[in-house]
């Protein structure tokens, strides 16, 4: 694979999604050509994927039936979006990917493929992440850490169903990825989420240049 | 699990949905409660996800996007509607089930998840679906077989998305269950589908009795 592909990850209100587009714009006019997608959409197949997760209404959801759909989604967006681009030698930025799904529904929801043990349970959604992604692990992934208090207060508006969540999940997906920031060193910049945006913007541009 | 889980598979046109109706009204009005289903569809999530699945417009449809589709469809049904009723002693027939992921997108479209080896491939799928279902495989499947060129003719009306992929992907399917009866042999009973549909009829009866 010529191309990169670069990960922004984090809890909800982590600010993810600006540091996203603040690279983009850094990126922008280069040599190498950039381009942006945010999960699960980005397609047509990823945004009615999208509606279906988000809907806060009708019967609860099955923890296997929204991973699946994420899986689903994520391996559209591969398909008509990142594949050809990093053929190309191109750079991709993504506002989540496979993370978010070990961290949320791996450590979040901790969902019961394989039985009751739960480190069990996140190397085969891990496995499950692998084999849904192929050969397109990310590159680079940065993830921006901060209090789960911190970012739910950050968040404006009507919370969607996944936000809506208690906040002992939402300690649990920051606790995933930081284990994951772990195991995977060599893939992950953890970044303090609470410094000021510039700041942020600065730690992610000096990380993208030595990774 | 006290309740029994009947499911029936085939290519296109093999009759599989008359014969389910037919053995739903056979088993109705006995001392068991029997309802029946159909997948993808049979929730409002799995209804949403049967849109996408048999849109034939749009760009091509990634076949792990597929997967994980039917997946997710499939979860959701067994949330809200199998484990349940089996769970309360009753009976479900199904129209499609784990049989179909593994013929379809193991043999059929011979996805590629872990690497170049077919059988390998298979086996993925398979590990795949049992994770999808936990503990929710089927007891009792009846495979209703006929050549792939007698089943497409009794077709009618214009073909969806999967009724038109070419004649050597569904010669694949057939040959996919084939291999599937023989492995589980337990499990399927393999009916002659250009029988009469009142012998097939019977034939089921008589086989769900001995099961």
């Amino acid at each position: 694979m010529l191309g990169e592909l670069i990960v922004f990850e984090g809890i909800e209100g982590s600010g993810k999604s600006t540091q996203a587009e603040l690279l983009l714009q850094h990126l922008q006019g280069g040599d190498v050509p950039v381009s942006f997608a945010r999960e699960p959409g980005g397609t047509i197949l990823g945004e009615r994927v999208r509606d279906i997760l988000l809907d806060a209404s009708g019967p609860r959801m099955s923890p296997r039936a929204e991973l699946f759909l994420y899986l689903a989604a994520r391996a559209q967006l591969i398909r008509e979006f990142i594949a050809p681009k990093l053929e190309n030698g191109e750079r991709v930025i993504l506002d989540r990917y496979v993370h978010s799904t070990i961290a949320y529904q791996g450590y979040g929801l901790r969902i019961n493929l394989v039985g009751l043990d739960h480190a069990e349970n996140v190397e085969a959604v891990t496995e499950l992440c692998r084999q849904g992604v192929g050969e397109f692990w990310p590159d680079t992934v940065f993830l921006l850490d901060l209090p789960v208090e911190e970012g739910l207060k950050r968040l404006k508006g009507s919370p969607d169903r996944i936000e809506r969540r208690d906040r002992a999940f939402h300690e649990r997906v920051r606790e995933g990825y930081l284990a994951l920031a772990e195991t995977e060193k060599g893939l992950f910049t953890v970044i303090d989420a609470t410094l000021p945006i510039e700041e942020i913007a600065e730690r992610v541009r000096v990380g993208f240049e030595l990774a």
